[in-house]
C-alpha cells in the first residue's frame, strides 16, 4: 500500500504544481495517471505546440512547460503510479481514503484531490472485431518501450502524428514497418509527412493506403493482420499491431465515486477551497466546474494552490499555518536541498 | 482626457498581467501607478531577489517576472499613466468611471479595474519639519531622472539598498555626493556594501556616520542641510537633498471610493469574478481579500483571468464570447502583430 499525505489522480499541470504548493507546507505527494508519462493533455497531445498565456512566457512549448514543473517539484520527491487508471475509491472510518487502480495498486491519504482533467485518456480502438481478444498479445494502443519492437514486423494503423512519428521512430528498431491508414492524405507536422515519404522512398517504410485492417490473424498471439485495400483483402505477416488513432479522454470511474458531476466536470466550491461534496476530496484544473470556470493551465495552478491550504487544516486542524514568501523563507526539499534568496548583510563601513 | 475599456489602478504583476488577458478578448487597457516604473512590489521592493513559486518557473529574479511580463503584453500596447496616484474616481450617468490623478491626469473607461497591491508607494518621510516646505525644490523621496543632478552637490540619507545603490549611481553624475546614515553599519547587498566601501576610500562618496540630518537650509529652495553628528550640529552645503527610507504602501484614496473594505483589502466576490461592491469596479491581486486569500503573485494572474471576462461580459452584454486557446487561435495584437502555432498539414505521401 502506497501511502502520502496528499493523493493527487492526474498527472497534468495541474497535479504536478498541485506537488509544490504542498511541499511548501511540507506535504507529500503522490500522483496517478493512465498514461505513461506525467504532463497531460500538454505532454499527450501538444508538446511540440506554443502556449503564449502563460503567465511571464511570452511563448513556451507544451513540452517545456511541463519539464519545467517537473523541475520545480523535485525536491519535494513525488511518487507516480503511471500507466493506470484509478478505479475505486473507499472511505476509511478515519476519514481517510483508499484508491486502488486498474493494476490493483493501492493507495492510502487523507486527501485526494483529483486533477484529473478532461479524464483519463484512453484510446480510440479501431472497429475490429477481434481485436480486444489480442490486447496485449501483440495489439498495443500505446507505445510504452520501443524496445519490444526490436527486430519485429510492426504494422501500424493511423493518419495523424503518433502514427507518423512513431513509423519514423521505428524504422531504426523494429526489421519492417507497415504503415496503413485509410487515405492518401496524412495530417500532421510538415517535417513528419515528408519524413515519411523519404523513408517509403527508401524503402524502409512499407505503406498502404487508402487501406484498412479489418481482422488480426494468429492464435494464441497477433500473427498477421488482414488488409481491405479497394475490393482486394489479403493478410500481411506480423508480430505487432499498433492502431494509433489517439487519445480520447473519459472521465471514467471517477464519475461513479459520488461526486457531483455537471456538464461532464466535477462541481467545487470556488468561494473557498474547490472542494468537493464529499469532504476530503477536491477537484482541481480542468475536471472541476463553477460558475465562470474557464478550462486554463493558469487557473489550474491558483486552484492547487489553494486546495493546499485547505488540505493542510484539514490534516493539521489544529497548527495554524503562517505563509512566507519563498523569496523570504526559501524553498527546502524533502530531499534536504535549499533554495533562498542571498540575505541581506548587515556590514560597517569605516 | 485618456480613453480605454479597462482602466487598470496598478501596474504590478497583477495588472500587467490583466492587459494580456484584456487583450485576448481584443479590449483596451490603460494603467496607472503611482512609481515612476512598472512592475509593483517586484519592481520596487526585491527585483535582484528569485521567486520560487511562479508555476513553471524553479527560479525567475522578480525584475525578470516584470521583464517577461512587460514582453508578454507588448502586442497589446497598453497605455501608462505613471508616477501619479489615482485620487478620485467618479461614476458617470452611463454607468463608466472618470479617474482622475494626483497630477489631474483624468482617465475614462467603462470598467476599472483596481490593481493597487499594498496601496500606492509613499516614501517614509523622516522627521525634519521645514522638510515638506522644500518638496519638489531640492527634496526628492524617490529618483525620477538621474540627470536632475548632474553637476550638483548632493546629499543622501538612509542604510538601506537604495541609499547604498543611489550613492554609487550617482558619484558619476553629481558633483559631489554625500551619505548620511545613523548607524556605522548598512544592510544591504554585500557588493553595494562593498562598493561604498571603495567610493568612499578613493574620496568619492563623503560618508557621515553615525549622523543625521535634522534641518533643511535655504530660502527659496535647499541651499544645504544641518547634521548632527554626536554632540556637534554644523551645517552642509548642498542642491539636493534625498531621503531614501524605504517606501510604505498605504491603500490611500482609494479607501475612500466607497468600496466595502475589510483587513485594508477590498471585499470581491470571489465566487464568480472578483467584482466588488460597485458593479462595474473589479479589485484583482493583493488588494482584494475574500475566504481563503492567499497574496501570491499566481493568485493575481487568476483573478486577472476571471475578472477580464467578466469586464468584456458588461462591456458587450449581448456577444457570447467562446474562448479559444491562444496554442489554438494565436495571439493577435493591436500593433497588427500575430503569434500562432506552427499548423499540421494534410499532404498526400505517394
Ligand atoms: C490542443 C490544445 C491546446 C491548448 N492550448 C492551451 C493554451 O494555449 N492555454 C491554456 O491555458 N490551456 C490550453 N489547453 C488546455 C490545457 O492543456 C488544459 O487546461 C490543461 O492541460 C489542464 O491541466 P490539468 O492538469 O487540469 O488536466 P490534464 O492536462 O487533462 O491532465 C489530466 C490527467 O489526468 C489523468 N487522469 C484522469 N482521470 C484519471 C484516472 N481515473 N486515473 C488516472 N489518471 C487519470 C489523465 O490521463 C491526464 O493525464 C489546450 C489544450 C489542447 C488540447
Ligand atoms: C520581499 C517580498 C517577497 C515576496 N515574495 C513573493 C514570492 O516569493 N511569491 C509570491 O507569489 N509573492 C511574493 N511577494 C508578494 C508579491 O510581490 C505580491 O503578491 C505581488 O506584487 C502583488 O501584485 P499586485 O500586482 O497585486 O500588487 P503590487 O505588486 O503591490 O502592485 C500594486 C501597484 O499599485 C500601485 N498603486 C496602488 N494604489 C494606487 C493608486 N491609488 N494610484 C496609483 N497607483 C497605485 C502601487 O504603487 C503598486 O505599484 C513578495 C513580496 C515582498 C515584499
Amino acid at each position: 500500500m502506497i501511502k502520502t499525505d496528499i493523493l493527487i489522480i492526474g498527472a497534468g499541470p495541474t497535479g504536478l504544481f498541485a506537488v509544490f504548493e504542498a511541499g511548501l507546507l511540507k506535504l507529500k505527494c503522490h500522483l496517478i495517471d493512465a498514461l505513461p508519462q506525467p504532463g497531460g493533455q500538454c505532454a499527450e497531445i501538444y508538446p511540440k505546440k506554443p502556449i503564449y498565456d502563460i503567465p511571464a512566457f511570452p511563448e513556451v512549448l507544451a513540452g517545456d512547460l511541463v519539464d519545467n514543473l517537473m523541475k520545480q517539484i523535485e525536491p519535494f520527491q513525488p511518487g507516480f503510479t503511471l500507466g493506470e487508471r484509478a478505479e475505486t475509491i473507499e472511505k476509511q472510518e478515519d476519514g481517510s481514503f483508499i484508491v486502488t487502480t486498474s493494476k490493483g495498486t493501492r493507495h492510502h491519504a487523507p486527501i485526494v484531490a483529483i486533477a484529473g482533467g478532461l479524464g483519463s485518456f484512453e484510446p480510440r480502438k479501431p472497429p475490429i472485431t477481434n481485436l480486444s481478444d489480442f490486447e496485449d498479445k501483440g495489439v498495443e494502443y500505446i507505445i510504452r518501450n520501443p524496445e519490444l519492437y526490436r527486430d519485429k514486423k510492426v504494422v501500424i494503423a493511423g493518419g495523424g502524428d503518433s502514427a507518423l512519428d512513431w513509423s519514423i521512430f521505428l524504422t531504426d528498431i523494429a526489421s519492417q514497418v507497415t504503415l496503413v491508414h485509410r487515405r492518401n492524405e496524412f495530417r500532421g507536422a510538415l517535417d513528419s509527412v515528408d519524413k515519411v515519404q523519404e523513408l517509403k522512398n527508401q524503402g524502409k517504410i512499407k505503406l498502404i493506403t487508402p487501406g484498412e485492417v479489418i481482422d488480426i490473424v494468429g492464435e494464441e498471439k497477433v500473427e498477421g493482420v488482414s488488409i481491405k485495400q479497394g475490393a482486394d483483402v489479403y493478410n500481411l505477416e506480423c508480430d505487432h499491431f499498433i492502431p494509433l488513432f489517439g487519445l480520447a479522454p473519459k472521465l471514467g470511474p471517477i464519475a461513479d465515486w459520488g461526486l457531483e458531476i455537471e456538464k461532464n466536470a466535477i462541481k467545487v466550491d470556488n468561494s473557498l477551497d474547490y472542494q468537493t461534496n464529499i469532504p476530503g476530496i477536491y477537484a482541481i484544473g480542468d475536471v472541476n466546474t463553477y460558475p465562470g470556470k474557464l478550462k486554463l493551465i493558469l487557473c489550474g495552478f491558483h486552484e492547487a494552490t489553494l486546495m493546499c491550504q485547505s488540505a493542510y487544516q484539514r490534516i493539521f486542524p489544529d497548527k495554524r499555518y503562517v505563509m512566507k514568501y519563498t523569496t523570504v523563507g526559501g524553498v527546502t526539499g524533502f530531499d534536504g536541498s535549499k533554495k533562498e534568496a542571498p540575505k541581506a548583510v548587515v556590514k560597517a563601513i569605516d
